[in-house]
């Protein structure tokens, strides 16, 4: 592929994040046509109905045959074993990238395991909800959003560009830098507070006071908090075991922050108390309410 | 009063809570007269253009003469003193009502206070966000949300419902509870959650990686994780403190979820957290998306 079009792309996992991908690569003219590959046939059937894929490949010989791009988008546990079964049947200089949302155990296992077919390049859009599925796939879901793209000292340098190319005609900002800079981020931002909302939901949600449950009188607060709880299980999974050192790093953190505060509560330190909520406050209010 | 109409409300606070509740009370035509009385002249002259209030009474005198109903919707904290303030100019029979978030300490401070004026009937709305202040206020706050109403053995039965009427007038559904069972409820739902937020926001807002700021790569999911640490510090320094041995033992709880989630991650135990995170899943998605 010398120009950025793509004559044949071949997603693994048509969710929210590869069939979101599909529809804003088409809608941007940038692919051919679309082949669609997953575990779920009801997933995948959607995704016809749609639109978002233009056949379902009924074999992995079947999904990556002929394609120039082969873009993984499944759990990401999920993604090492699909690229060994994908590589015996893939075209020669076949470009490899993935979404997934750890890079770092990603990256070790997928450069190593295409080398012998074409260039892998990891990547990662920052985008998402706890909607899930071919049918939750929309064609701006990256507009106004960061993409991670985290080339190692090994990676080709136009792989590297050709997957910029594709994430910037779908609207995404594309930023680079190492795996693990990357995990270490994203621990952050995103893998621990998931945790915590896990954990919260969990919490309150088998909680009773005298009796009662108290789940039915959570409010709108509530609700936003615990909200990406809602988020689909087995990937979450996979993303918190597969980045275990940067989350429990972030983990530490979080309980530090969360001990201050318990203590200053403990102790009925108003003045101390006051101070730390509202330096919490102004950093939260940087992100603004949208 | 015999029917439900107050010839004159006093509000102290004019808030989003305190705002809310004069607007809707006007539309549902209980109200004649709305008197203002709080800190800050700025919000104070919002609520008056606004329509909120009717006068914005210049003394703690002025604010309570005449009155019917006396709501004091200022932080927690705020309120004893209020009432101390108000109680040798209250009209004889006034009934003294607050919207506070923690009701233990409230009541017990609130009831033997007002005492030798009238009533008084402790009610905490389940409403609200992180906006606050006069601007915020809309008269539809209250629809579809609850209102729990906490007497005590003293508490006289014609006021418990009039300010049942107040509230089933503006929309809310009226659910009867002791103070200490609403302070066990909320801070499992409400103030623990917020705990957590700050802290989130505290621990992630301050982080960095490879000295970059990770705050700027926070997804849709972090900013709902955190909306509610945008909220007004002193209100919530004020409920944390009141409400201190309950939150404490709200958080025990969440810090045994989040405890047993970290060690399923560091055994790298999949199995155990794809179902500890599914059975969090479930009991969020009972809460509904919105």
């Amino acid at each position: 592929m010398s120009g950025p079009r793509i004559e044949r792309l071949a997603i693994a996992g048509v969710g929210l994040i590869g069939g979101s991908l599909a529809l804003a690569a088409r809608e941007a003219g940038l692919v051919g046509e679309v082949v669609g590959w997953g575990r779920t046939a009801a997933n995948l059937e959607t995704a016809r109905a749609r639109g978002i894929v233009d056949r379902v490949a009924a074999t992995p010989a079947d999904a990556v045959a002929g394609a120039d791009v082969v873009v993984l988008a499944a759990p990401v546990r999920a993604c090492a074993p699909l690229a060994e079964a994908f590589r015996p049947h893939a075209k020669r200089g076949a470009l490899l990238t993935d979404v997934g949302s750890v890079k770092g155990e990603l990256v070790a296992a997928l450069e190593p395991a295409w080398a012998s077919v074409g260039p892998f390049v990891g990547a990662h859009p920052i985008a998402g909800s706890e909607a899930s599925g071919a049918a939750a796939a929309r064609a701006d879901l990256f507009r106004h959003t960061r993409c991670i793209v985290t080339p190692t000292p090994a990676t080709d340098g136009d792989a590297l560009r050709r997957v910029r190319v594709l994430w910037e005609a779908v609207g995404a900002t594309v930023v680079v830098m190492t795996p693990a800079m990357h995990d270490g981020i994203l621990a952050r931002v995103s893998h621990m507070p998931h945790l915590v909302a896990y954990a919260l939901a969990a919490a309150v949600g088998g909680a009773t006071v005298e009796g009662a449950p108290v789940l039915p009188y959570a409010g709108p607060g509530f609700r936003d908090t615990t909200r990406i709880a809602g988020s689909p299980a087995e990937l979450w999974r996979d993303i918190m075991l597969a980045n275990a050192d940067a989350l429990g790093a972030a983990l530490r953190e979080f309980r530090a922050e969360l001990d201050r505060l318990a203590v200053l509560i403990e102790s009925g330190d108003g003045a101390a108390l006051g101070a730390a909520l509202d330096a919490a406050r102004e950093l939260r209010r940087k992100l603004g309410s949208e």
